[in-house]
């Protein structure tokens, strides 16, 4: 169990303690520290202590896995501000946690001990949008769905979109590298940021805040804070380039016999749909039965049968009718070839919402089943389902089927070989985790698959990074870890294995 | 001049020069020496010595501009041999090249002084192809276009092209970031790139060549390689993810009365093509009379008139009727808000080919003119034609314009804010080189653009950095050169500015 290890943790013997001539200069460099500090620690010149309840948003993930034990939160609002923290606590050596809308999923955005919390929440503002060129460029706190629907007056879309859009930050977005529903279309952040503005360990800005879609002049440097979970670089401003707002939509989810099935339909949408295929996901009739008995109101099976396995498409295009068109066509092909058993296109914006919502509330209904190990995994398409499987009667033959575990599902990006598995338990039971891992990851190292698509290290599985990548990329990242962070004062305890 | 500077260099102190003994142990690892080295030194055991200009070819690049004076070229066959030869490089200290397509504008791909050349043409299978993701895996030396051949009979398609895709290698490609002209639709290798393989300066084999569209498991390594121009790495194998190879296309040349409507255009393409639309280039009049007088025949003007601006846009989607009706209400809707002067469609595969030469053929009859200087550079899409205006009125009140330069020639990708800006002069010459440097670079400087958006830094830009990266930047890329490459072994005297 994770809190065990994080028990045993020492601080790094370098590291400083906050005291409270700290608190004092940090209430010094921020311009309004009555509202940007918050600290249980009593000083005499900075803002008056707060319960420590106060700290438990910040210390604690969403799903009150991870726990820190941070007494000072700094929310600053400008890069200057950000930059003399870092400054200062590099000559201090205190011990930093970068943090966004902490709604990561691997404990990468709270404390594992007493790291200062830097929450980014305050700097929201965005820099400028340019309607030719669709390059937006903002503040790393503003949240992913404010971003999208600013530019969505101007026609433009964010290249991403998420579950958590709504607490999300476009700065850990880009610090955990995001995935999400749009990537299939759209790519990944690696291809639409264009620049990024990035406060070193030291505390010196890095402005890199270029809009230029193309240059080559020396190594592409942002490229390394893409997916490094605040652990070489506090994300202060992003550019990133955005594209056309799409004027029309279609939705449809197919009931499939098997799995071999949903790859055959994978492979005759893409051919049909060609550059208008926004979407391809893909649950299984174990992921619909929970939402069915356990999601809000308003999920509705749309099918009379039951059916293995299920597809949800998208398509988004400039054109409305030619978008129907392509889409009939495939309807007509799938049905006629019996690729499919049954499949529902959406008529109108409220059955499109309430087709995604099959798909979209799987995890919500997982909560609401019990405690959930969630692993976002990639792996060789054909593969995926077969994982899933051998889970379940791996918990089976350890006879925790139907005991301490109650539901094994399914679902994912298929378009992407990303699957989403989550094993729901009663809780969260050593006797349940020592039969999922290693194991897991031994058959994903097995495949050549990753134990991390999406979701990054953070502090699950920066320990576990050897399943995935090998002992000279590590040895690498290690370095690079070094040349940025040479004390190990940002988001230590996580990410990479330690040294030990 | 650039070769002038090449003479003032003194080859690194810590440097070894190529001995008999180092000939005789590459002629060791190579499995096929006598067609796999070639050498002027006469060694007992090593393969007969050849003729220096046989060396030529490797030597120098293709526009003859840049000389080495290397006596040695290895063409390994496998990643174990390169390891090999790099190894023994690295214990004995010999520089090396390594060289792919010899295709690239700037230099990186040839010796400066007598570095040893690795040439990967000799690399060339595709390790593997699968016809449901997409994904493809090869070795560095493949020729783009026989990739692009070989997976379009599976409907498929690079994600790249470009002028050089007959000669030039992916892992040039991929060494270099290499745009071109699917770059407005595809995006950057940075996106599309899956997997590396890289020998390292030491001879470890970095073995990063995963299939996976997602893995965020530590930073990203292999996007340091990509646009390293050989200075860190030696990449030995590629695994990319292709698009579905589009069925239909439209190629469409508009004549335009200044460069404000191209712009304009440029707007209107983007709302009614959406999704299709794949190129958006243009050229000023001087390119296309330029080409009509200098280019190999079959460059037609498709226009009565001259004009200020051409516009080419080209759609490519997997519809063709919905194609076609896309484009003709684009022209329609052009032509009845003047927004375009005239306009042609190409109607068949011939007049595709033809309209495309029209832009294609624009370097090829700047080098029949005279000798080019070639500024690859980007910012932001309005400042465009100003840069091209400027520098012609500053060559004329210098008193050579039609004297020492003959023309001044603006064309590009407006839809990546990327221009081309040729002056073609009678020869290179010092008189009118100072005139242009550093007058462009200050220029690019002051709007926050990129002295090289595609062609790279090499040995003619990398003192120049500082124009388009700060201080800190440069001096992260030089710690991050030296973690890879301690002892300056791979490709030295390039890309970063030297040390005094």
């Amino acid at each position: 169990m994770l809190h065990r290890r994080a028990a045993q943790l020492q601080k790094h013997a370098s590291h400083n303690k906050l005291e409270e001539k700290d608190v004092e200069k940090f209430a010094s460099i921020l311009s309004t520290p009555e509202t940007s500090l918050l600290t249980t620690l009593k000083t005499s010149k900075g803002p008056k202590p707060v319960d420590a309840s106060e700290l438990d948003l910040f210390n604690n993930d969403w799903m009150n896995k991870y726990h820190g034990q941070s007494v000072c939160v700094l929310k600053p609002k400008t890069t200057q501000e950000v930059s003399e923290i870092m400054k200062y606590c590099f000559e201090r050596k205190l011990a930093v946690v970068p943090q966004g809308g902490n709604t990561g999923l691997v404990g990468g955005g709270v404390p594992v001990l007493d790291e200062v919390i830097i929450n980014l929440g305050a700097m929201n503002k965005i820099r400028s949008f340019n309607e030719i060129s669709g390059t937006l460029v903002c503040d790393a706190g503003c949240i992913l769905e404010s971003l999208d629907n600013h530019i969505a007056e101007k026609g433009y879309m964010m290249p991403l979109d998420l579950g958590a859009k709504g607490s999300c930050q476009i700065g850990g977005n880009v610090a955990t590298n995001a995935g999400g529903l749009r990537f299939l279309r759209y790519g990944s952040l690696h291809g639409n940021v264009l620049g990024l503005e990035v406060v070193l360990p030291n505390g010196t800005v890095l402005d890199g805040l270029s809009t230029l879609r193309k240059d080559n002049t020396g190594f592409d440097l942002k490229q390394l804070f893409i997916g490094s979970e605040g652990t070489i670089g506090l994300i202060t401003g992003v550019s990133i380039i955005t594209p056309r707002r799409p004027s029309a939509f279609n939705v449809a989810v197919f009931a499939v016999d098997s799995f071999e099935a949903v790859q055959n339909v994978f492979s005759k949408v893409k051919a049909h749909c060609g550059e208008i295929l926004s979407a391809f996901e893909f649950f299984d009739n174990q992921s619909l039965e929970m939402v069915k008995a356990h999601a809000t109101a308003g999920v509705k099976d749309p099918f009379q049968d039951k059916h293995p396995f299920y597809v949800l498409i998208e398509t988004s295009g400039s054109k409305k009718e030619h978008d129907d068109e392509k889409v009939n066509e495939l309807l007509e092909e799938l049905m006629e070839s019996s690729a499919i058993v049954d499949g529902v296109l959406a008529q109108d914006e409220t059955q499109v919402q309430s087709l995604w919502a099959l798909r979209e509330s799987i995890p919500e209904a997982a909560g609401k089943l019990g405690s959930t190990y969630k692993y976002d995994v990639s792996m060789p398409v054909e593969l995926m389902n077969e994982l899933v499987e051998d889970m379940r009667s791996r918990l089976d033959k350890h006879g925790l089927m139907g005991n301490k575990v109650k539901e094994v599902v399914g679902y994912g990006h298929i378009g992407d070989g990303n699957l989403h598995i989550n094993i729901i338990a009663d809780k969260f039971d050593p006797a349940v985790e020592e039969v999922i891992e290693p194991y897991i990851y031994e058959w994903l190292a097995k495949v050549n698959g990753s134990i991390s698509a999406e979701h990054g290290l953070g502090r699950m599985k920066g320990e576990k990074i050897g399943y995935s990548k090998s002992p000279a990329s590590v040895a690498i990242m290690k370095d690079i870890k070094h040349l940025f962070d040479p004390e190990n004062l940002l988001n230590p305890y996580k990410y990479l294995p330690s040294d030990k």
